[in-house]
């Protein structure tokens, strides 16, 4: 329990990974909050009742949005646009609207267009896990992690502050940034992390020379951390590309220029210039690790 | 206790996280197998003789390797030549000579060319963690993962039975494999991974918009997972890329192509290909965790 509430009745478009956490540790935190859910997809909605998180698994968005003081797209970016569109007749007049999307500055016009005169909070937690779907989630997923807002220039004071209380009650850290510093940020500490497994992954497994089954066997050399996050969710994924091409294209660019050094370097046995990076590079997990935000065993703790 | 150990007396030279893990899994698998330890460095003796998983550590490489029926050099494979020819005056004369680099073809050509007239039985166990140094060994860190020996055709067959049933004593699968075809191999499972993983930590931490601390911050989202790999000793993998330049660079190449492809994808707003990319990547994490080379759990099974 953290207190009262800063909501009595809350909303969430999406019971996947990130909406279905959100339900059960808003569930967990206050007692006397409201949570009505609804998904796209009828399985995941049935699926969702089964488990219990919200009070109640609305069949419309219409439905679960009616009376809710917050609502929360919990959607792939890509679709945040046209659920928008849909809830927008149905919202209350002083509901805040927010969502959860991995890029900012894309969703945030999106929802500002579709839902005039409404106040807009978007929020980003940064946390997660490879698996998706209303299984999947779990209360503690933002416990320690940062939750960045990006709300406008102007916004209400007052909403920014109880979506943070929200936020912080789920036991989120809360951070207030720009939208397109944001973007640019995620596109460093997310984004290209994430498209580089993708393409480490798939030309592992369409080599000619060396089998797929030789790619698995030998992949606790260092290839099976790359196909964790090279696990996720395809369409989230998809979507956040597309949507925040120019700042994940700006630091595709500066890391190629890096690996093309780095390929220099290898080739004309520059062991001297491979050492001095791999040196300065294990200071930065240490950091990691001291803020927090790792775990500090070592091998991200797996069970040996 | 795995039955009667393949050898009575064993040397490793190097006591680092390989070189301990293997005095600490060999002592728990025989009781009658005495191991002697070295290690160039005088604190890390000290220290390994403190932490008592070798018999006795001995000041000299002489000293350490007489009598032994087995000698392992764990040591960066750029020392492999070195470290040979220091070993070679005080071997006895049927002891078998094997090593665990992560690459095979050059650390063997070099233990052939101060070892002549020894039976030379190369290894390569796939397994390691971030952590460098004798604190960091265990004993159960070959358990379930492979160890690929990669002798040359004609080497006595005895010689590489016993080897395999050592390695087999400390929970290993044992597969046998041309040295250059596993260089090629863990090219794409190792090597490559561990390139990109310390080139994007660089990119990360060069930025100007962005801050080093907000990248420690917000590294939850794909980036911290990079870091584990970018904070593995820097000697070993110094050596490691020197040593099988030719094909981490072939890979390196074929990643940079697949890379592109995927840039152009953004760039042009192909959906299709990133989602149809993504969707193939999610099976090989599949794969791996079916086939037990990792944790089922998700995000590593890290604490939440």
């Amino acid at each position: 329990m953290s207190g009262a509430p800063p909501f009595s009745r809350i909303a969430i478009i999406g019971l996947g990974l990130i909406g279905s956490s959100i339900a059960r540790a808003a569930g967990q935190a206050w007692e006397g909050l409201t949570v009505t859910g609804h998904d796209a997809s009828a399985p995941v909605r049935a699926r969702a009742a089964e488990l219990g998180f919200c009070a109640h698994v609305a069949d419309t968005v219409e439905e679960a949005v009616r009376d809710a003081e917050l609502v929360i797209l919990a959607v792939p970016v890509g679709a945040t646009a046209d659920v928008a569109c849909a809830v927008a007749p149905a919202l209350a007049k002083d509901a805040i609207v927010s969502d959860v999307g991995s890029s900012k500055a894309g969703p945030a016009a999106a929802l500002a267009e579709a839902l005039p005169g409404h106040v807009i909070v978007p929020a980003h937690p940064v946390a997660g896990t490879e698996r998706s779907g209303p299984d999947a989630g779990f209360a503690s997923l933002f416990r320690g992690r940062w939750c960045i807002l990006t709300p406008e220039a102007g916004t209400d004071a007052a909403a920014i502050e109880k979506v943070a209380a929200f936020w912080a009650g789920l036991g989120a850290n809360i951070e207030i940034m720009d939208a397109r510093h944001h973007d640019l940020v995620l596109a460093v500490t997310s984004h290209l992390p994430h498209l580089i497994a993708y393409t480490i992954v798939g030309t592992a497994s369409d080599l000619e020379e060396v089998t797929e089954s030789e790619v698995i066997k030998y992949s606790a050399g260092g290839f099976r951390d790359f196909t964790r996050i090279a696990a996720s969710d395809p369409v989230m994924w998809r979507d956040v590309f597309l949507s925040n091409r120019e700042a994940v294209l700006e630091m595709l660019q500066r890391f190629s220029e890096d690996l093309s050094q780095l390929q220099r370097a290898i080739r004309w046995g520059d062991g001297d210039a491979l050492q001095a990076l791999f040196t300065r590079t294990r200071a930065v997990r240490q950091s990691i690790v001291d803020s927090g935000q790792d775990d500090a065993a070592p091998d991200f703790g797996r069970r040996h």
